[in-house]
């Protein structure tokens, strides 16, 4: 019988290219999207309800989120709302969850999850959490890699290698976002999977393959992680979390470690989107008329006109009459105090406009 | 010496193509616009300022926006503020005006300028309106026509006939909007003038004219003037005024009165716009960058960002953030309650907004 599952869910980017609706202070993973009534990071509890309580189910989170994060999900201890006090990326994040766990229970294993995805398939993803921590409690690094439908450049891809008995691959190599061309290779290959960055791990495992490649990351978590629920909790975060390195898990820990033969992945079919930018969103959203996706957001929809109009997505987020004459492929997110109107093959973009505005502008 | 000179500004149109920022209840006139100081009503009283007194100034407006004039116009005497109770187009409206100086002075000479025109060239409009005066106080119906810039298709054209020696022309024939060969074609003989709805008459020859064309709407007219400002005025009105034909001066009067040599104008060259659409009124404002405008007005300017994007008119009038990405040729209208989005090329069609709301929206 494998150790205790525990669910991850770092929650910690705040989505620019979903601007003007997801803010610094207000990020996407707290919106709901696409009419689910669900928010993204609630759908993502969710779903991985069935596989660890709320007990046993951590969020990782910034300062400025973490009483939202409450607010929306209620029923996880507070002791289970993990702060980072400024944002270190992926490596350190995930990596103190790890340590915290294996001080409560060294020999549980966790999976972590991005609070930002859609997954449309429940039962497809707990099927392959369940043969990836079968995997994981024999001692492997796991990634969950989703069988690629088109040649997307948008997302990282993993390169598998032999296939083994249990339902899973080695894996040889981890790739970037690549380039048309590339994506067209890798999708006509058949020996690449998307990289929905959904690890599971024993616990003991990565802190391991971290101390073994990041010891001064491994040595600082470690440290937090022996005073965590302590009265030096917060001096101990305060002093030590600042000094660690900035880096994510892919490319910080994965990656070299794939290349030692530590990893494996389950390949797996699931309808699974990243909620990257507009354009991503209006495809995940059933079209009304004439290819248009009109996106319902929280509690500030406004009515929508659309004339000679088509292929585009409107976010009527700001209870006003939006009205559309004689566009082609238009995104157009209408929030209470910032517009954005950007061509559909432009969506990308999204975050240029972060660029335009001082760093204390009230619209980022 | 002539009789003395009235100007009458007919203010009425709510101006539905300048949606969504002119308004049933805040219609064009009272904007500014393309960094005007002053709404374009007060510049059309300013216009007229040296050639009559605010004794003399005349304003016919509907009853929703009477208060709004007045606010603008404090130096008009209120009797000068002539209230239609509901819309019937501008031959009642422009009749009723000649009908009340009739009473006052039954030899004066009036000119009736619409409140939403934008002249950048006000010494050559005095120019030609005197010259108008001086033919109306010989008995013609005049009219001032411009000399055409482009094969415009928004305007209604004058047909000149021969030329006289007092500088002006008789009019053949008042001519629709044309289609864009015969505007071509208009253009090509030198022979056509726009019809910027200026007019200039003695009162007593255009309620004869109207009295032999439309002889109903002439004996209505001289009932309410009969009891303007007397106790029975508001009663009176209320009476007769609905009973009055909806139909425009142009084709009512003036176009059958050209066919029988009784209409001559005055041809001039006058930087002059009728602000009809936003695309209109981007070409107005200087462009920025790229070829885009932004057009501010009033107090709720919002900052703009553009990037990659050209020949496109931004009205930021909601105190909003506007950012567009990779557009071309697109009118943003921000204001608070409502947005439109529009191809520049469909400014013409903004109107179709409001056919798919319902009569009481609150965003007519």
């Amino acid at each position: 019988m494998s150790g205790t599952f525990y669910a991850v869910i770092p929650a910690g980017g705040s989505g620019t290219r979903l601007w003007p609706l997801s803010r610094a202070n207000n990020p996407k993973f707290l919106h709901r999207f696409a009419d689910d009534e669900r928010s993204l990071l609630q759908a993502t509890v969710d779903r991985v309800s069935s596989l660890a309580s709320p007990e046993h189910t951590m969020i990782v989170t910034g300062a400025a989120h973490v009483e939202a994060v409450g607010k929306q999900l209620p029923m996880l201890p507070t002791e289970n709302l993990v702060v980072e006090p400024v944002p270190r990326d992926s490596a350190p994040a995930i990596g103190l969850a790890a340590a915290i766990i294996a001080q409560r229970d060294p020999t549980a294993i966790m999976g972590s999850f991005a609070a930002d995805h859609q997954v449309r398939d429940a039962g497809a993803f707990v099927e392959a959490v369940r043969t990836a921590i079968a995997a994981a409690d024999q001692g492997h690094l796991v990634t969950i890699g989703l069988n690629p439908t088109r040649a997307e450049t948008g997302y990282g891809y993993i390169q598998q290698g032999e296939r083994r008995t249990d339902g899973v691959c080695a894996v040889r190599a981890f790739k970037e976002k690549p380039s048309a061309t590339l994506a067209e290779q890798y999708l006509a290959s058949g020996d690449y999977l998307w990289n929905a960055s959904m690890f599971v791990w024993r616990v003991d495992v990565i802190l391991a393959e971290i101390e073994r490649q990041l010891p001064e990351l491994h040595r600082g978590l470690r440290q937090i992680a022996a005073d965590w629920s302590a009265p030096s909790q917060n001096e101990t975060v305060a002093r030590i979390w600042p000094t660690l390195p900035k880096i994510s898990i892919d490319y910080a820990v994965m990656e070299k470690a794939a290349a030692r033969g530590r990893v494996v992945t389950v390949p797996a079919s699931i309808d699974w989107t990243d909620v990257g930018d507009w354009r991503t969103l209006g495809e995940l959203t059933p079209a009304i008329e004439d290819g248009n996706a009109v996106i319902n957001t929280d509690d500030n929809n406004g009515e929508v006109v659309l004339i000679d109009t088509n292929d585009s997505v409107i976010v009527p987020a700001a209870k006003r009459l939006v009205s559309l004459i004689g566009l082609n492929g238009v995104i157009v997110v209408d929030t209470p105090d910032a517009l954005l109107v950007c061509a559909r093959d432009r969506a990308q973009d999204v975050k240029k406009v972060m660029d335009r505005l001082s760093a204390d502008d009230p619209h980022r």
